[in-house]
């Protein structure tokens, strides 16, 4: 299917979002499907441009990926590493040998002038993934996390330190001058979106990034498509990730109603469904004050069918 | 012992050369020995700066050479090169996953504005290396071929085209320019070498691009030291690389004689001792003739004991 036609936009960071991006892909026709994805975790880490939540959906998406951690490739090995570390090289961050050869790749062709959505596209496709991957911006957006111990790189936050440092608040360098993805742009003016689904990713450092890019959330409020947002929070925990350590550090209620009240802040009238798990349904009414519909479901994804259930389940959302 | 000691100076390519660098470091105290190494085959290859030839010698001399092929790392494996294929990239270049590590912590170094014979002393250290491997330049040199199909940059004819086009010439972009080795250049003038040996290597692609730097084998010539050179031609074949048929192409009798004949022409006063093979003792009088002293022995070096000999031999020649 051409880009000009109706679509359902999945908006994610790495693991969790992907979770739902699989599930999305198998229930949808996968052409049917666009994911607009993170890139404030981007860095230049060895003289390679490593985009982590891009390559999480190619890798989950095209079936690589390994099915234990989430990230990386299925089989990996780490030869490359191993020999950086004998040369005392940094090898905080875990680069597999398979995994190598997508950022030499990508590296080469940003150096040659091409953009970070041409590349994305490039990739997918020399991957065998029909989804279409849309980096939230060409242009570069960082990611810091702001810490009892300073200000953080996310990378070295998220790898390097294990998230260990207390979370104070997080800064989006260059988010304000970056452009949107311009195909999502256009095609939220187009009204070409018949659903718009925010994945149970982490909302400071995965969804927050995103939003922030100027115009983008008020473009997605102003669609006429329905946005639904499952919740990365289920019974005060993360099911992946440090979004309830940094709750609680920042002294938000670790709940579905702290994230829901994050995003009724902070975009207010963009979220019309707020999904949460069933075991959180005591929260449905405090969370429906906040503006949004609530719908309850089993929201945890641990096998392909709780994927597709869930996926299925956002999307029947629209119709309601 | 420090640089300003007494040494052996080494004037080397790649894996002929390295060879007898490492019958001259078991020979020697290791730290008695220098090698000046050719970097016009250097390449800037998926955004990595490649040194094959200072790799060659840093795996020789570090014990973890293939000792089959001679170049690279043994029992290396691909991972990256065949996810690279697959991923449609550039993989004419056989780039290992532990030799990744070389070129990703060397590319590194050098961006950071290390010289490049910074960079090479640093890696020497962390493989264990205790002979000291100078760069001919910290300047970038490269080789080109003029072949029947154009000008090619070294790594495409050598490794891309398999020395398949005939040569017509050479040309070593920025070597007017460049400096040679200043630790090189100071040794030489305070006289600080004993001896002076050329090792078995292609004259044209990897002696020549180091004699060609600016005052370089003037500087070779007025030293105190002897300079011997051992033939990289034996019974009119190469033991490795495309020397014999570069000669052939280039209308250079193939044959040790034709080696010192480009020698004496290029470089006059030169060389004191040319050392050939036994098996092409009937031309000592010719090289003679050419105003170079010829010793004659095995210079075959298939196993340890070969190299040390030659290496031997040729030291033993300084006491003539």
């Amino acid at each position: 299917m051409s880009s000009a036609e109706p679509a359902v936009l999945a908006i994610s960071g790495g693991v969790g979002g992907a979770k739902l991006a699989l599930g999305l892909a198998a229930v949808l026709p996968p052409e049917a499907l666009q994911v607009l994805v993170n890139t404030g975790d981007d860095f230049e880490h060895l003289g390679l441009h490593i985009s982590p939540d891009i390559d999480t959906l190619l890798y989950t998406l095209s079936g690589l990926a390994d099915p234990v951690q989430g990230w990386g490739i299925a089989g990996e090995s780490f030869h490359t590493l191993d020999a950086l570390e004998r040369l005392g090289g940094e090898v905080w961050f875990r680069l597999g040998d398979r995994d190598m050869a997508t950022h030499l790749w990508r590296s080469a062709a940003l150096r040659a002038g091409n953009s970070l959505s041409h590349v994305t596209r490039e990739l997918a496709q020399r991957l065998g993934v029909p989804v279409v991957i849309h980096p939230m911006s060409d242009e570069a957006v960082r990611t810091t996390v702001q810490t009892s111990e300073g200000s953080l790189p996310f990378q070295h936050y998220f790898v390097r330190e294990r998230c260990e440092p207390a979370v104070t608040g997080f800064t989006f360098e260059g988010v304000e001058q970056a452009r949107p993805n311009a195909a999502v742009m256009e095609a939220l003016q187009a009204q070409r979106y018949t659903d718009i689904v925010i994945c149970p990713s982490n909302p400071f450092v995965s969804i927050d990034p995103i939003l922030q890019l100027p115009g983008l959330w008020q473009a997605l409020r102003d669609a006429a498509a329905p946005v639904s947002l499952v919740s990365p929070i289920v019974a005060g925990t993360a099911l992946k990730g440090p979004a309830a350590k940094m709750m609680s550090e920042l002294g938000v209620p670790v709940t579905a109603l702290g994230v829901a009240q994050h995003y009724a802040a902070q975009y207010p009238g963009l979220i019309d469904w707020f999904l949460i798990d069933a075991s959180d349904a005591t929260l449905a009414q405090s969370i429906g004050e906040l503006g949004m519909q609530v719908a309850v479901t089993s929201t945890v994804m641990k096998t392909r069918e709780d994927k597709q259930r869930l996926a299925q389940f956002a999307l029947d959302l629209a119709e309601r």
